[in-house]
């Protein structure tokens, strides 16, 4: 599986490079600032899982690069909003300034301003855009918006520093900030290649608990790894005030938490299985990430 | 005209309370601030110039109501972030408190990207999308993007402090700040309804010049007017750093080059005869205009 995201990676690298150049902005401070926002690398899970959508149906990377590229622009506009001083007031980002800290805090919303309208400029553009890309664009508007992940946000930020938020409420804020955008990557790749209905709610099903198991693994790993492994600031959760589902159940048990999710997210898929393969793969594989 | 633009406004509000209902989300702080945002009257020029370019190919108010409410949500998010303190850092909008001021920083950056987010989303889910539908989308995120509208927030950003500024520079930010938005509005009305090719060219020379005099008429009612009259503290240029074209050419000569504008404004109109009528008696009520 590392060597199937490795090479998910390069592919996207390659789309997402060749996208720049193509809707290169005569105004070179932003675009210098975007292209800084989404080049700095990351595990590139969400264009993988949209990989992976299309490939359940029999289609590959090529027919849903707009969608892979427009998806990740999502990701990287939130990380640049949520690393704000007014936000999270991050200043490293996978081993490199944020990029208010490199550009400047007006700039930094500009930027993700940017990089959000971008998403859909790419996603609308198409040559090919048919039905099935209107399904899919409307999946990642949808999962993005206000009852999707900016939901999420708005909700982690409304929580600081409340100690008392129990498992329910947290289990909440992490679907719509993180399982949210993993779905839309999913069900986008997927639905661009005409899966079934049927297909669909399964795979959003899955995507539901794969997003939940990657925010706790996130949480744990903000307790228990170094800043050199993982590029970012360690122990952030305490520092924001967050209460995050290891403060609830400790580590031993939001392990096992982990294990249960897991069960429930491969059992979604068992039906398909050949098709499914390289999902219940990766849903392993994010279990036990250590960066 | 007024009596008009009155009416499209009415119009306009009725079809955004219609579109908020339909959307309401259930993560209710982040709603709140976005329907307080959005909802927070103006003049919804940009609406009835989407509804302008309907009229010109013989449609309704109706039929664009999708990017008539986009194109607004649009104006409104980039409000939004423009007021923020690391921006141009404005306590006031239309006599009430700004958005970060009544709800924090944190949820102004959110309620922002919501209602980018939330723009797309609405103009894409109309039952009827087509392939004009398409089209008139591709315009709005076009000139609402980095080669747009944010471009230009980049630059004005850019050049605070910049005394040498030249009418050229100052042209070109205003083109893309203001008339770009301004020019996706009556772009997407007429595209949306039909419009030629060459019916969009001279429309979007039009929608060019209609936007640099509306910010030029902006930038001398900054120094003119008053707080009661504009409902947002006045001479934030000066105070911000910003040169604008009254410091070059002086108010008087400023109004003269409205006229100059005015004239090559109408001259792209004329040959449409009353088919664009009301489209140049905005032209001259924007150049007139107090508020």
């Amino acid at each position: 599986m590392k060597e199937y995201l490795q090479k998910c990676k390069l592919i996207f690298e390659k789309q997402l490079e060749d996208t720049l150049q193509k809707y290169k902005s005569e105004i070179q401070p932003i675009y210098d600032a975007l292209c800084y926002a989404v080049s700095n690398g990351g595990k590139r899970i969400r264009p993988a899982l949209c990989y992976l959508g299309a490939e359940f149906c029999g289609k590959d990377e090529e027919y849903v690069k707009d969608m892979a590229v427009g998806i990740e622009m999502i990701h990287s506009y939130s990380l640049v909003h949520d690393d704000l001083p007014c936000m999270d007031d991050d200043e490293l980002r996978r081993g490199k300034p944020t990029v208010h800290v490199a550009f400047g805090e007006g700039m930094a919303v500009l930027v993700g301003d940017a990089l959000l309208n971008l998403a859909f400029e790419v996603m609308l553009q198409s040559d090919d855009f048919d039905s099935n890309s209107l399904k899919a664009v409307r999946y990642i508007a949808k999962y993005a918006g206000m009852s999707g992940m900016i939901g999420g946000q708005c909700l982690d930020l409304a929580n600081e520093n409340n100690i008392n938020i129990g498992i329910r409420e947290l289990s909440e804020i992490n679907r719509l900030k993180t399982s949210c955008l993993l779905k839309a990557a999913l069900l986008s790749g997927a639905a661009k290649c005409g899966a079934t209905d049927q297909e669909l709610a399964d795979l959003g099903a899955y995507a539901d608990k794969l997003g939940e198991i990657f925010q706790i693994v996130d949480d744990i790993l903000d307790r228990t790894s170094t800043e050199e492994e993982l590029g970012k600031q360690v122990n952030q959760d305490s520092a924001n005030g967050k209460t995050s589902v290891v403060d609830i159940f400790g580590i031993k048990e939001a392990k096992k938490y982990i294990d249960k999710l897991q069960s429930e997210a491969l059992e979604k898929l068992a039906k398909y299985g050949s098709r499914a393969a390289k999902l219940c793969e990766l849903c392993k594989f994010l279990s036990d990430r250590s960066n």
